[in-house]
């Protein structure tokens, strides 16, 4: 995923008024009155270039999904995406998972996606992991009770260290856990898959996917 | 693991009477009586040829070992195996692990093992792996608190449902899970390994494991 910065790039995201959002912080705590409804908050860590999320957008509006990425080269793709779709319910941050509670107030978000993070295979990196207990921590407090997460990702490490630090944690009951979702061909059909994700299908790579809700 | 039945077999397994015990449900909640001592007690369900539940008794004299194995053809190798180590502290039972709760009392175990028992791969025979509910709720009763289950498997389907069969009861925290535990050669010392693991792992095929403790 190494592209050239391109300095028009952050403009074009920022163009697309109706789906960037310029100052995430602002809307901490109101982004209910930014999608101007009361319907369940999705949000996406590490959204990469959509395809998942724009597509959970386009088949349940009755949900408001947020798409948050640090590189502008691939985030620039999932907001065309959405565009093109159309879409009312998604907008896009920006931005760092690092942040999440500068985005995000207690109990804004119902569910949280994190499809194929950087895996950071490398023990001494552990911490940067996106199921580290520092941010389990964070995804607690912006999450609502009942709320959960959703991970999938084809790294064996990775898995097992989320694994590892939701069973402790003592917030989090993990179920639908799946050491190969396709093992099952009709979760093909019923699950969304991100280009990633395709990647790995193509080259027949297992699937690893949890769910973890806050109790 | 068909082996021809042999009328003598029975026999031998028996004839070892400082191992084997004959009638197990005499003792239930009498086993530290037998072993003499207050020793923590370890079980092993479907411990096969014995290599695994041997070593440990000889590597730890300060903890007492059943070991139990409904086929008679494969428990006499493990009881042979403990006559030639001239063991103190293992006994075998020839049973079945549906009737644990015949065998053992009430927190009368600290550990339970168990080993690349069946993994009954079809849905519909779930209900027969060792860590179905039904399963999970009978050693809750034998286990002490803080008492714990080691599992390792080599099959992926016994290991995914185990996982999700162990983060959704109530009173099992998960911990320790591993993937891939020979992924850190030093395991290979750390861990004791069993005739079917030896097997598999000449095989290269990545062994699971997890533990579950009581709370
Ligand atoms: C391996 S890619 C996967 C992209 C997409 N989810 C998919 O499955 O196709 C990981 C993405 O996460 C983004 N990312 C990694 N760490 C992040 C963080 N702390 N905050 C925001 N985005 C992050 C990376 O920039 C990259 O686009
Ligand atoms: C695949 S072998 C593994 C043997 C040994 N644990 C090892 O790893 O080498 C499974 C063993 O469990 C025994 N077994 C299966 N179900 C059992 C049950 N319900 N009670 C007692 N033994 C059982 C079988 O007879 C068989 O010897």
């Amino acid at each position: 995923m190494r592209l050239r910065k391109k300095p028009w790039v952050k403009d074009e995201i920022f163009q697309y008024t109706s789906y960037s959002v310029k100052e995430p912080r602002e809307w901490k705590g109101k982004w209910r009155t930014l999608f101007g409804n009361d319907y369940p908050i999705h949000v996406e860590f590490g959204t990469g270039r959509g395809n998942f999320i724009t597509t959970l957008a386009k088949q349940n509006p009755e949900i408001n999904y947020i798409a948050l990425e640090q590189k502008q080269e691939v985030l620039v793709q999932a907001v065309r995406k959405a565009v093109a779709l159309e879409l009312k319910n998604i907008r896009f941050i920006l931005g760092n998972a690092n942040f999440v509670l500068d985005f995000f107030s207690d109990d804004e978000i119902a569910r949280i996606y994190l499809n194929f993070v950087d895996p950071w295979p490398k023990n001494r990196h552990a911490k940067r992991r996106l199921t580290h207990q520092n941010y389990l921590n964070m995804y607690q407090q912006i999450l609502q009770k009942n709320g959960s997460i959703h991970l999938k990702t084809d790294n064996e490490i990775l898995f097992e260290f989320s694994l590892n630090e939701l069973s402790l944690h003592p917030f989090y009951q993990l179920h639908d856990i799946s050491l190969n979702l396709y093992r099952n061909e009709e979760n093909l059909e019923k699950h969304v898959q991100t280009e990633y994700e395709l990647k790995f299908l193509e080259q027949g790579k297992p699937i690893y996917r949890l769910e973890a809700t806050l109790i």
